[in-house]
């Protein structure tokens, strides 16, 4: 395409974003009017993408980080001919697929955006997927916004980058100098961004953004530059074209004052078709699993942490799929992901004391067709939690496996303790939540997890535990297990994970007193067991549960919830960890905390007096 | 001190080190072997500190971002005299003040730490509080691992230093080029650091982080330097002079494997006593607030969003206490934290779109006596998650508030809107979390959380809500509001914020269908009503809680919690958005979500018929 037509393909996405605004009465038209010329350049020039494809692995991958441009994407898709000016106009309203920030419900958008800063960290992990795993040479352009520089998530993500010598990554900052509120540090000053970029070893690039020429040499440029990422800083103006708004301030989020008068000026509508260029035919290097999953076999009777089990599970997992991939935080002695480095180290990925590029990187595997199990401490999980929020309205599948959850690790104190993991991910949108108590259990559910839907978390214990079960017991998603019944049950506990083990010997101290109790492991914390809850109900009058965890969130709300459907309820009760935990031994922190097995009885005893008297 | 003196100081902090992690039994002496000299040196020629008066606005700030590093600070404070050697020795004990990571239970550490990559962001909070609101030339230290550069809240902390010019700031980074699980991305290459600290607009000096003297001068020029931060970056060894573990991995995290060999080789114990200097006599610049509060006042019958009542009640604090400070992450437009910055611009912090600084930034002020309120949107306070589980184990008392919660905000889509936002806060040990449903009710809650301990956390939102309450309506912390109440009350329906209008429709439908309903006002989330919840449930037997975020963790789970002691329960319902929302009018959104007036009637009919049939 000339330079006349792609400055022309730039005022048509312009219109169409100031179009489509208007008829939401809502939507960030300025934001999309300074990156039209950058995004008309790249659709016309450079991206290589078949829109009725898809799914093809070759395909560009195309993120738009400042995701309230949503305006110029649709534009952009409407241009590209994959989505006609009627539904243009649908933009934001109920059962449009042109909702206000880019979803996955439109097959060309790979992830949610509009939690600023997690485009790139997202490319990362699809560049990542292609130079090392794919061996396929697609592009990720990621193109973001000037204001989201400023968070921090993005500079895990610039590090990495360069560190991982990633390519066939180009960031394309669009600086209009305007954020929602107003000016941003830096306003025009591309070298402030060029600087910092190239401290970390990007290579970088400073143009005019409505040039349409410099900018198609930049792009070009970018995709022959080896051995690092590129940047293309480019500097725009808010509003371009229509002097109303133009380089304003206040004119954020907001259709424009007067769309017709805008429309005219801008040249009055256009209905340029654009060719876009189709991705070259080449086939995903995906190795093949042996197929025959070995996960490994514990003795009833021995003792083994559940964190060694996830390793262990891991690498099995591993071996049989092909498509299994590990990430960790820079901690995978403590997590054991280390296992499965061991034995596959192309399809492991250190991400540093970085949990947002962490998780970042995982949603940007999957959307690749990866299937990765990203690991760090339970707590720190806490640090990626918006990233875990947004591959949720991704779509994404990812595996989550937090170590050192609850006061049990002991010694280290409660900044390493997660004690607020349950509630974090039980109240994720489709989310799994899932808390084994022995080893067997834990590979079982490691395998299980890989081919759910959605955000998958399991919660892994520092300690040794006891092998309770045996290594060919079966743990349906959704279950529990009955591990102690009789007809004279006066009380049921449940517990998961470290608990279970306190339950039990709890149960025996209480049996000896003469007060027989029901014990549920609840290893499936979402979903929840209702039908043997609801058994457990009917049959003792009473639930105890009891959770390494704050009394918020977790297992005991999972309960109460279970029951909350208008039916008449058990009465309950829980234990969970409801004071700050300093130092002390794991054993201390349990009885201090009140989770142990004393506690336990204790509260049975004071639970099923009230039924007696 | 000579040089010599110096050098000698650093072993025995290192013999301390490894002394008390050998009584413990764990900790991390070689991490703290490594900037043993870098902390003799401060000890003991820059920080101007007095252990007695650990409350003298003018000490310097020390914290030691890498908190696992425990054993080195505990070993400083007893060479200042601050603990004896017996105290040293029950390091990670239960009970001890000596946890394995620092928190304020002691005196002298303003804050916790050891989840990494927080303490830099923190100490920006400090080194505001000192140049812009006490102007007290204190000085903030923080030593950092140089793992922990990785984090993303350290970039964001870099920038918001140097862009605020704060020179009383130094970071002095421990190189010691290995990380718990092997060497970090850059080893010994101190230009790395450097050179992407000076990007940003710091000042860099690299030093033999060995070198008492070396260290003495650069600890000097960082004083020294104006409208800058400095970065004092060190080259060390991990386990520094003890050949059996000095610059080896697998030697994180744990105590020596033999103490008294390597006391040995470090030159045997020693019992310097260090003088550190004092503060200067200062007084701190604190602005006199009128005294009296004049809280906006709302006419019932008119409408007005939560939101605007937040930013001009928080204005209205503003001017009645000099102590109140607002924080923004570039969003204080839709906040309406701008009600406040017009007011008050001295004492408003734009901390741009990095929501961890933000919360650092309040933990940091609050640190320094000062009130923070910090605001971005209730979705986007996830991203600050670590910072405030963090937070609880400093005691910190802040106040943070999240706007544009629930689906009611409408077109914009799920990326933007608050729906984990009440499971998190709620999941914080000592939390408060509010969240009001008309403007007088705002009002009078952002004033009386000002005063509470721990996090407090207020919900508000986007659009416009009728005002229910007169403006000289008491809305205690703890307490509910009856909003319907008959002697024949058939359900209750407790509600919070937009769902409270919602239910006082459904209670107007229902009460035209001969089903009058009791209808309760949730504002005080956490702790909640207890005794209010047990009257309703006496009265009508069963509750059903409508919210407006996912069923988990929210206002469902804090009813049935309050039931949660072991007595018979009503029965329980509840309605929450249980679909992922798209695009919609606010309106189709509630519709959409199953929590507006028609869907609450339904519900109660169908749990009012269970007691019928």
């Amino acid at each position: 395409m000339r330079y006349e037509e792609l400055a022309e393909l730039g005022q048509q996405l312009r219109v169409d974003s100031v179009r489509a605004a208007d008829a939401a009465g809502s939507g960030h038209p300025t934001s999309s009017m300074s990156a039209a010329d950058l995004a008309a350049v790249l659709l016309a020039h450079h991206l290589r993408y078949d829109f009725d494809d898809p799914g093809n692995p070759a395909n560009d991958h195309l993120i738009f980080s400042k995701g309230h441009a949503s305006p110029l994407l649709y534009a952009l898709y409407k241009a590209a001919g994959a989505i006609d000016d009627e539904e243009l106009l649908t933009f934001r309203r109920l059962g449009s697929r042109l909702e206000g920030h880019p979803t996955p419900t439109l097959p060309w958008v790979d992830v949610a955006t509009g939690s600023l800063g997690q485009g790139l960290p997202v490319g990362v992990g699809m560049a990542l997927a292609g130079k090392r795993l794919d061996r396929i040479p697609y592009r990720v352009w990621v193109l973001s916004g000037d204001s989201e520089m400023a968070e921090g998530s993005v500079w895990e993500a610039v590090e990495h980058a360069a560190f991982e010598q990633l390519d066939h990554l180009t960031l394309v900052i669009d600086v209009n100098r305007l954020g929602q509120r107003g000016p941003t540090r830096h306003g025009h000053d591309l070298d402030a961004y060029a600087r910092r970029l190239r401290a970390f070893g990007w290579h970088t690039l400073e143009v005019d953004g409505h040039d349409v020429e410099a900018v198609d040499k930049a792009f070009t440029e970018a995709a022959q530059v080896q051995d690092r990422p590129t940047a293309v800083i480019a500097a725009t103006f808010k509003g371009r074209g229509v002097a109303a708004v133009e380089d304003q301030e206040g004119k954020h989020g907001k259709p424009l004052p007067d769309a017709d008068a805008a429309i005219e000026e801008l040249g009055g509508p256009r209905f340029v078709r654009t060719e876009v260029q189709s991705p070259p035919t080449v086939r995903a290097q995906r190795a093949e699993g042996t197929g025959r999953l070995e996960l490994p076999r514990y003795d009833t009777g021995t003792e083994e942490a559940t964190r060694n089990a996830y390793g262990h599970a891991l690498a099995a997992l591993g071996s049989a799929r092909g498509d299994v991939v590990a990430l960790d935080g820079e901690v995978s002695d403590s997590t054991r992901t280390e296992y499965f480095k061991k034995e596959h180290p192309d399809r492991f990925f250190e991400c540093y004391i970085a949990e947002q590029q962490l998780v970042a990187a995982a949603v940007g595997l999957q959307a690749c067709g990866w299937v990765p199990y990203a690991s760090s401490f339970a707590a720190f999980l806490t640090r990626a939690h918006d990233f875990i929020r947004m591959a949720s309205v991704s779509r994404a599948g990812i595996n989550l496996v937090g170590s050192h959850a609850g006061v049990s690790i002991g010694q280290d104190g409660p900044s390493q303790m997660g004690l607020e993991d349950l509630a974090m991910f039980r109240a994720v949108h489709g989310s799994t939540v899932l808390y084994p108590c022995d080893a067997n259990q834990t590979a079982r559910l490691v395998a299980a997890m890989a081919d759910l839907d959605g955000v998958r978390y399991l919660r892994t214990t520092r300690g040794e535990a006891p092998v309770i079960y045996g290594p060919d017991e079966a743990f349906p998603v959704g279950g529990s297990k009955v591990l102690l019944r009789s007809d004279h049950d006066r009380a049921t506990v449940v517990a998961a994970g470290i608990t279970v083990h306190e339950a039990l010997r709890a149960a025996d101290a209480l049996a000896a007193d003469g007060i027989p109790v029901r014990v549920v492991d609840l290893y499936s914390v979402k979903p929840v067991d209702v039908d043997t809850l609801n058994d457990a109900a009917g049959a003792t009058g009473c639930i105890l549960t009891v959770e390494d965890h704050h009394p918020e969130g977790g297992i005991g709300d999972a309960v109460a919830d279970a029951f909350s459907d208008g039916r008449p309820m058990p009465r309950l009760a829980r234990l969970a960890v409801r004071s700050m935990p300093a130092s002390a031994t794991p054993g201390e922190q349990l009885h201090a905390s009140g989770i142990d097995a004393e506690a336990i009885a204790a509260a049975v005893k004071l639970l099923v007096e009230r039924v007696v008297h």
